[in-house]
């Protein structure tokens, strides 16, 4: 059971895992700050708390927040599924790092690219560097495993 | 590789993860249920099916559904994530089932609080909790493997 | 560490899970590709880069084809959990095979009845279609487990 975790390529892997997921997790308490600051809420409930139902209403700054969440879920979640697989498909250590630390911080300047609304292309730009080494490890998983399907 | 399910946190974490699934089937079940009653359908061809292009129409109990659910993406999933790696990190089982149970019932509480509109703030402090055994894995998960980053 | 993408039952379903994911990411590049020839952006920076803050707007099919990969995020992710685990259970290759195809094929098809906007019910049959080895693997998952809860 342990063997998983004691194998350094899945450590390494798990380590900007964790930390992507982490920086998912600070995107949500981000979105909660500007909701209450903008006095924008999703639920009428949490208008009425916050000072009554003109506060249910949309704000753009939050739609902005919701976008790089679930830009976030769309392709962080993903690579959670392929660097595990991958990470047992015997890869080097340097190439796997490579891997994980071209999308790790290519999603970070991707939050920060939505959430700073920096010029066109950044973000685009962060999104299609991070999606090269998940294409990358779905290629070679795929190779490991074709003669089972 | 029957090893993993063998494991006694492993096993306990699934048992948990598998239930928030069905979970997340239900709220998915309910929302084409309350679009079918509500007659509000997010595509033209549902609603010519069901009598007709006026019933192409958002509905605001339907968008209710769709947040919850959502909200179950952004945090029932990166729990399925967590829950898998740390259990492999040697927790003990009376520890590591704390983590899972009080996720799970707050993550239960949490759509219960979502689908019925309960008075805020029940459902964001349903998620608070719900995050607290998140964090307290991604901690714990971030010190087994800190060597390898 | 090896020891799992060498089980057949395991490394079947990740071959059905990549292609998965790769039809994911290829709704994700449809988006985009759509984005730019309607000239309809999300973001502002984005139609300022393209033409003008004219462009910061929604189109109808921009819209359709976020529903094919929002609806993909609800259902081939807990895929991706529930697959994994069930290898774990000791299933036969030819009955976990089946249920893998019957994912992969009614997810397929669901995409192509999504963008192509076929005529109901066929995408929501595609869905039930794909609900049902989900079901049966949760089932079976939650039969292995139960002696841990």
């Amino acid at each position: 059971m342990a063997a998983l975790i004691k194998n350094e390529v899945f450590s390494c892997f798990v380590f900007y895992g964790v930390l992507l997921v982490i920086k998912m997790y600070i995107i949500a308490i981000i979105t909660g700050q500007v909701r209450l600051r903008k006095k924008a809420f999703a639920n009428p409930e949490d208008a009425l708390r916050h000072g009554g139902l003109q506060f249910h209403r949309e704000d753009s700054y939050v739609e902005r927040c919701r976008r790089a969440h679930i830009n976030d879920i769309e392709n962080i979640l993903p690579f959670l599924f392929l660097g595990a697989i991958y990470s047992m498909t015997g890869p080097s250590l340097a190439v796997a790092r490579l891997h994980f630390l071209v999308f790790f911080v290519a999603r970070v300047l991707h939050s920060v690219a939505y959430l700073c609304a920096l010029r066109a292309p950044t973000r685009s730009l962060a999104y299609t560097v991070a999606q090269i080494p998940c294409i990358s490890m779905a290629l070679q998983i795929l190779t490991s495993v074709a003669a089972y399907a």
